[in-house]
């Protein structure tokens, strides 16, 4: 017997895909459960493979159902992506449009770490993150460099980058000498732009000319930097930029030539919107950081660590990404785009032609001192930090902060968090510490009573962590 | 008369922070209006300046009691983010315990990018974002290459990266010599770690010893690679890595030599677990997509806008920026660190001598070729992947994928958005379509009413929308 498999799934808002017949030669019975399995797997699979029509113009209720047909239990889908909802379904609302095509909210812990002084100034900052340790290594840190000074910070400059990318065949001097008329053409185009910006003490600083022909054929660059005052600007920025393009087109038509406009947007390259930290003291202030060295043996452990991660790539990543575990975290609780800190802070410290560390540590006369210069470029004003509910509560529980004292606050963090981890990993490791975080979670997992975790954090106190090693304990502390 | 100003603010849990005491010299009435002022203002900072002692051992409703007295209207505060709380107690007990210092939840979107196909696959994506246009751009790009044979994805390899740093004084070829008998010992101290990842097909591939006693004095590093099968791998990784610091201590002592361990961890440069998606069509193909150029124009000036990111960093930056809308976007919906990947991309953008892009553009015998190699290293079990409740519905709705196939979704996410934002750039400009999101914000923001909305999207349509302008507009039209 032949059996001919052609499940075809069809429902409301889809259209099917086309697939193969299959044929399932029937012998025995064996055979005949194997073949069975197979066509529900089949049937399983062929569920998925289908192209919802019209999706972004459902309902957001009719979207959640569509998605639901790719799991195996709609109704308990639907049942816990609505809990996620807001209670407040008017504020709900503001959430769906902060993006598109959403069915849910996504929760990541919003945790504080306190007592963070910065020039003096006390803050209780907000930090979101799902990680577990950075938020309890960020306050450690904190307390302990509170003891000793504090965080000093500086902001170096506030300059955000524009850019005009385009293509131009005529005569590179003439260009070049057309550039004062051109930037006043430009200037003048923009003004009905730039009048709110400049009032509030920002708006266009520069624009430059910048020759690539060398590289790419005919392709020239306007770099425009701005200063945007305290919103992030990207709008600002991009609005400038694409009038911009289009004065430049016109400028040049009315010449009788071309130039063809490649793309206008900002960069989120930003070495010159740049904030530094720092914490120092005395080596002798170390003395009690790790019970086997003493301040001056921890110093140069530290500095050693520091070091390292500026002559090994694979280190210098590790390393960075500490530093933005803790940047990130308030980039995110404050509204801000942390794509774009991640991107430029990246990128700057790969300007030395290789990728390294973003922090440095020094030993001098007997002070240490370890400080971090990263380019980040926040808002306090516009986007998202005026929309969310508690992008807006964080910048009150941080007193309203400018953009360039946010920076402060972030990079704090930052390197808050760097000190935490280099301090750890250069005294009693990682593991102790992350690893009782780690434990907590697989004890979770597996549901675990309130007696058996206990149990568990007194036989892993020098036990190596394992999933495996903590699926043993419980079985055998039932 | 002299007014001595010494306010004290001291509240449980708090502990004051000293300052100077400050003389006000009042003389006429105009003058005590400003002193009163100040003494105003200088109480509303101390509030601020203080310490909280104890804060992580605090129970959360007291830590946010005590951190709602940094704000205007306590209160209220606290009644916000006890808004956000998850409705089951129990449940958010969980989040609570994924971080430290918690006291609510960030709220993030969920959406979903649907009818995403990946080598024949039909994928529904989820998509955490903040950002307004990543998730229509992603569905958009989805849907074009779609109906021109999907993406087609690969991964290279899944090798994971953990680092033994040490200093070692003694001869450098009896250290090299040594090299197989210490791997041996290594090994042999692992084994109970390991036992559990080698049935599951993964374990150490590989020990190196890396001399960099040229760069840093005494310098060495073992640089271990792993497989860790679907899980990320972290904690495994750092387990193996801090035992073989102690086994490679007791190994020289056992010869009465001395290693200094510096610290080990696992690397979050990934260059070797790294995958490639490509999407390819004949340029005719691309005929419509902008209405002033056909196919073969608008695959140059794409090309083009992806060259220049090849060879102008500020470029390059928000090139890759791009690229991580698309890829966090999976990452964090799936219970993955965004941190690790942003790190790992960005140091692989600068691995030759510049920061450039990730994304690459080739046009050869009238195909159009458009793709994306990155390092991404991804769990799809262990961590929040099955702790946090929507990360496990995403990994369902995904269909349980693997982690190398988790890799080609994310990869394929940021491929997706990467051409979005350069057809937008190249063609329209993005200020279009980003600017119909910004409005709907401004409009929020400002609380218009539905009328009014409707009458500002037609407003403008062709005019540019600044947030001064939406102001006027509402001013006029209320």
């Amino acid at each position: 017997m032949i059996i001919i498999l052609n499940v075809n799934i069809k429902s409301k808002n889809t259209k099917k895909i086309k697939r193969p017949k299959k044929l399932y030669k029937l012998s025995n019975f064996k055979n005949f459960l194997l073949i069975l399995h197979l066509v529900m797997e089949e049937e399983k699979s062929r569920k998925r493979d289908r192209i919802i029509k019209g999706f972004s113009k459902l309902l957001k209720e009719d979207k959640l159902k569509a998605v639901s047909e790719y799991i195996e239990n709609p109704g308990e889908f639907i049942a816990l992506l609505k809990g996620f909802w807001y209670s407040d379904s008017e504020k709900q609302k503001q959430f769906d449009e902060f993006s598109e095509n959403t069915i849910s909210n996504f929760h990541i812990p919003y945790g504080v770490s306190p007592n963070v002084v910065i020039n003096g100034k006390v803050y209780v900052v907000p930090m979101v993150i799902e990680e577990s340790s950075v938020v309890a290594a960020a306050s450690a840190a904190a307390k302990f460099w509170g003891d000793r000074g504090g965080f000093h910070a500086e902001v170096i400059d506030v300059q955000k980058v524009g850019q005009l990318h385009f293509c131009y065949k005529g005569d590179k001097e003439t260009l070049k000498n057309l550039m004062p008329e051109i930037k006043e053409e430009l200037l003048k185009s923009t003004k009905d732009i730039t009048a709110k910006m400049e009032k509030r003490g920002g708006g266009i600083l520069d624009i430059q000319l910048i020759d690539f022909t060398e590289k790419l054929k005919d392709y020239y660059q306007l770099r425009v930097t701005f200063n945007t005052c305290d919103s992030m600007g990207a709008n600002f920025i991009n609005s400038c930029l694409e009038t911009f393009g289009h004065t430049l087109q016109d400028y040049f038509l009315r010449k009788g030539e071309n130039v063809e406009i490649v793309m206008a947007i900002l960069s989120n390259y930003t070495p010159e919107c740049r904030v530094k930290v720092w914490v120092e003291c005395p080596v002798y202030d170390l003395d009690h950081v790790d019970e086997h060295l003493d301040g001056q043996g921890f110093a140069e452990k530290f500095k050693k660590a520091v070091d390292i991660a500026h002559i090994d790539e694979y280190r210098a990543t590790t390393h960075n990404k500490g530093i933005y575990n803790g940047i990130d975290a308030v980039v995110i609780a404050t509204g801000n785009d942390f794509r774009a800190t991640e991107a430029a802070g990246h990128a700057y410290a790969s300007r030395n032609g290789h990728y390294e560390s973003l922090s440095s540590c020094e030993i001098t006369d007997g002070m240490f001192k370890f400080w971090l210069e990263v380019p980040i470029a926040l808002g306090t004003v516009g986007g998202l930090t005026s929309l969310h509910p508690l992008a807006k509560e964080s910048l009150e529980l941080l007193g309203h902060p400018s953009a360039p004292e946010l920076m402060m606050i972030a990079a704090t963090m930052g390197l808050a968090n760097n000190y935490a981890a280099v301090k750890s990993l250069t005294t009693k490791g990682i593991q102790q510490g992350h690893m009782k975080m780690h434990l907590a979670n697989i004890l979770n997992q597996l549901g675990a009573t309130d007696e058996q975790k206990a149990a568990a954090l007194v036989h892993f106190k020098d036990v190596t962590v394992t999933y495996a090693a903590v699926e043993e304990f419980l079985k055998n502390n039932g």
